[in-house]
């Protein structure tokens, strides 16, 4: 039996039921995130919290989170997760009888956390195909609206690839279907800036402040990937996979040495943080 | 007691239930519609399920909705709806245990239909704000992925509009939050071309067919509009709605004469359809 939370209160998985007229099944109106577990503990757990804190603002869904973590702990022991994730959903709710459309009204928002255990992930080197669907939208945490996502994905495994190269409308590198890209070219750590339109990964963040050389953030065109010594994506799922190639780009991986370096520093940060 | 179609059966509302991991409920992946029922009828229907197999087939969702319209008259006798609407969702449903992600694995699409009593629209005069949410991507139906057109609704409520003017990254005007655009220069109908990234709206061709003179269908900035003699949206939920301002563009409407004309004909056509 799987428990969740749900609506205030934790209830078996199998309990929970949302309503056809609820705003996220609806409009995809709410937003999410997924948080690591290892060693039955929660990994930068805060970082997570606090990046769908930031989206509830945004958007204006009125929810108070701040007993999140204490929530994330109990399923964590209760559904006995040794390795895997926590994932949250806040929904909008639903409208009330009055209104229907997009134009949220009388809702009540409610938070949705459920767990998975996932062994931790190992060591991949992945093919991504350059999306024919744009990041547009600045997006300060994920949000239930993630139709391009599924798109981008779908494409992409059309193509024999793993993940997806999004860009923004101008061509400029933003992230991948799931998460976010790095290249190394002699020995600097180049990945795109928080202004374009992609959401701040939680492990972006791990990886820039774990990689000791370097660091230039920016706005990049695809010809920065085709010169690239080594390319790599970050996300929780994978925590750091390599990217062996780039299709249509053209685009092979010289290398993976400083792409399992980096992954390396990372997994004994998560391991020295989760066994105290 | 409202009746609704759910996973091919009929059943009460209330028994309907949706699982958390729903991927509509999850990243909006699905798509939907609303048609207009009038008289106890349904009006246009074709038209509506023509879109929403669109929308299917473009993302790959694989379902049948061959007797989509003998089930929504179904439930607009089982309901007793003389005016209203019905409303279609189809959900991609739930990925297989195996996979969380963005990518759809082994999901089981589904059809919900239910039905909304509502009385035919009256003659609304709206005012618009122009949206900081950009169109972007060509859609070929409604999404349930549809969080910037809440964020657009929202923000126009906000500065005291009914709705929202949607311009694409380019400032090409595409639609409002809820429908289609169009304005009266010289007795010429201008309309923004559907080559422009937003949904084509089933009203907007009936006032297209009904309009009896010149269409101009093209790609537009606000100039356009600043010009314009009358400006009107289109939707199954206004039919024809004035706009009587814009902000902050500053433009306030001289006349409103021919939009109500166009109104007329529209609720003549639809009075003949569905009194049969």
């Amino acid at each position: 039996v799987a428990y969740i939370y749900f609506k205030g209160e934790i209830i078996e998985e199998s309990e929970a039921r949302i309503s056809i007229d609820d705003r996220s099944f609806r409009f995809g109106d709410g937003v999410f995130d997924t948080a690591l577990v290892v060693n039955s503990k929660l990994y930068d757990f805060a970082a997570h919290q606090e990046r769908l804190k930031r989206g509830l603002e945004t958007f204006e869904i009125e929810i108070d989170i701040a007993n999140l973590e204490e929530i994330a702990r109990t399923l964590v022991e209760k559904n006995s997760i040794e390795e895997g994730y926590v994932r949250m959903i806040v929904s909008r709710g639903e409208n009330g009888p009055e209104a229907m459309g997009y134009l949220p009204v009388n809702t009540q928002p409610y938070l949705v956390v459920q767990t998975a255990a996932v062994p931790f992930p190992s060591y991949k080197q992945l093919t991504l195909w350059v999306s024919s669907y744009e990041a547009h939208m600045p997006l300060p945490s994920k949000v239930n609206a993630s139709l391009h996502y599924v798109l981008a994905m779908q494409e992409a495994a059309k193509q024999g690839c793993e993940n997806a190269l999004i860009l923004n409308t101008k061509g400029h590198i933003c992230e991948t279907g799931s998460g976010n890209i790095f290249w190394i070219k002699d020995e600097v750590l180049y990945t795109p800036s928080l202004q374009l339109p992609f959401v701040a990964g939680t492990v972006r963040k791990r990886v820039i402040d774990l990689w000791g050389g370097a660091v230039e953030e920016g706005v990049f065109t695809l010809d920065a990937l085709s010169e690239a010594d080594e390319i790599f994506m970050s996300n929780i799922g994978h925590m750091v996979a390599a990217v062996k190639a780039i299709k249509p780009l053209g685009y092979a991986a010289k290398s993976d040495v400083l792409t399992q370096q980096i992954r390396e520093k990372l997994i004994a940060e998560i391991q020295a943080q989760t066994s105290v």
